[in-house]
């Protein structure tokens, strides 16, 4: 927070007045590596914390080609349209190597970053998943309590980052390309059972036809899994964000959704299962990264895992040999 | 150790040898919780260690009721008559609490139980998934350096213990009962796609049928989800224990398993891979049992969970006032 001498009061003030360029001052001191910056947003997130949890949060993967990037521009449009406020938010674990892969690029949602109810950031990048994660989350509450209704956080289809926005959304959707008869080959393990919906992209012309087939088989597809906690039968629509098709739609059905869950119970049960594991994860993390960041303990911990590997060592008894030394020394 | 003078000497050198009381007692001692027996152990599986990794691991799942003792019987039995010597362990995490619901009562695979090249052993309980999971994979080295060559590992369809169990095995099989048409409903989810062969039980008399039509089922829907990195097919393939019909195939099947995963390198890569895991996964166990055991730590944690759910704290702010105060406690 070089050339502003904004105090955490000020921006917590403006933040909570809806000013966005107060927002992405907050979003870059926590996800900053200062220590004073991060005392500073310590205090922030406490100031805010009253204000949070308001919105509707939604995740949506979908693998490259898919039109991510034009159907999020397309139902965020639709979003604003109808007066409402909407936070796009990205986490991608590659970005720490390629430079924002994801959402570097701010126009490739050319209308919707022009939008004044819309505000799209990129993923903090630069450390592991737990803590990208971590900072999302933050950045969801911070986006909460400038008066964002809706929160998307995107993700794309590598590792383990689906599960991590699983974790933090209320409803997830999984977008697909309609393929030539063959598209339920190579969905990526356990991502379709953890969607809310499958949206089908790209419906539109010589597509359609497929597009409807595609739909009836993930519908089949679905019924392969137990129902989930929240009794809700997942959805399969299909969409041109072209011809600007099924967006109406997708936004129906959420909210169909929000209804149901809000009635079950789930929707708040949800929320606090995740605020908790959010908290256990986060203690394992912190852990992590407060006993194992020293040179020492990295060779300590290669070495054990070169005996592991040989068959020298039995994993369980390594480790018990490593945390005792880690704790010994401080 | 009671009753008994045995030193860690005595105890690996007649392991060594086979002999299948001394593997009771090896058992018994990583199991202890008492000190002095947790030392005798350490020094006991110290000394094994280079006797160890030879067998072939397989997991077994299935929901109650499928069949799964009347299986590993036949199974253990069929193993049995080629020469071979088979052990059967069992992860049961509800068993803390039943006594021992999975295995406690020995007589559910009679035959077996007599079988002089058969070595049958119920769950460690009384602590967590983790810590189960953790004796297992030491019984499981005890086994294989008293000779055993077949190592089933056998776990009920109920929350984590399928991933548990699945990385600790080279083969997992998943067994399911022939339903009426509707035989793809209501598989957990996730443990479908863990399977490399699911096996259809009872496929005999009337059943026969069903068994057939649920073959084909479970094979397309296998086809949902992407090669795993073996690169193996997973299979489908139906039995009667009760006419011992199809036990040789699956033998068979586990066999060409072994075969091509050896010639595609996997087999090692994938033995490497767990031994990493477990290593990992116990540093985390531990961790959490040296911090978070004292009860004033519990209550520290409880007080900070009810505040999290009621919004006056964020979790990531809550677990580092948790990591720092635990940390400076020691």
């Amino acid at each position: 927070m070089k050339n502003t001498k904004l105090s955490v009061n000020d921006i917590s003030q403006k933040l909570l007045a809806g000013d966005v360029v107060a927002l992405s001052r907050a979003i870059t001191l926590i996800e900053s590596k200062k220590n004073t910056d991060q005392k500073l947003a310590d205090r922030l997130l406490k100031k805010i914390v009253p204000h949070t949890g308001h919105s509707l949060r939604i995740g949506i993967t979908g693998s490259p080609g898919v039109g991510k990037s034009t159907f999020i521009e397309a139902f965020g449009k639709h979003i604003t349209s109808l007066g409402k406020k909407v936070a796009v938010l990205a986490i991608d674990p590659s970005s720490a190597k390629t430079k924002g892969s994801i959402l570097g690029d701010r126009t490739r949602m050319e209308e919707l970053s022009k939008d004044a109810k819309a505000f799209i950031r990129p993923t903090a990048t630069g450390t592991s998943l737990g803590g990208v994660a971590d900072k999302t989350r933050e950045t969801i509450l911070l986006c909460e309590a400038a008066g964002f209704e809706i929160i998307i956080v995107e993700t794309v289809g590598v590792g383990q980052s689906e599960t991590a926005v699983r974790n933090m959304v209320d409803f997830f959707l999984l977008l697909q390309l309609a393929g030539a008869g063959d598209e339920l080959q190579g969905i990526k393990k356990g991502i379709m059972e953890m969607a809310d919906a499958i949206v089908i992209t790209k419906a539109d012309g010589e597509n359609e036809k497929k597009a409807k087939q595609a739909q009836t088989e993930f519908f089949q597809a679905l019924h392969l899994f137990q129902p989930s906690t929240s009794a809700w039968q997942p959805k399969v629509l299909t969409t041109s964000a072209l011809q600007k098709k099924g967006i109406e739609e997708v936004w129906k059905m959420i909210q169909s959704f929000q209804l149901h869950t809000a009635k079950n119970g789930f929707f708040n049960k949800n929320r606090e299962q995740q605020k908790l594991e959010w908290f256990h994860e986060s203690i394992q993390l912190q852990l992590k990264e407060r006993f194992f960041k020293s040179k020492k303990e990295v060779a300590k911990m290669k070495s054990l895992e070169k005996k592991i590997v040989n068959g020298e060592m039995i994993p369980s008894k390594a480790a018990e040999e490593f945390v005792l030394s880690s704790i010994r020394k401080r």
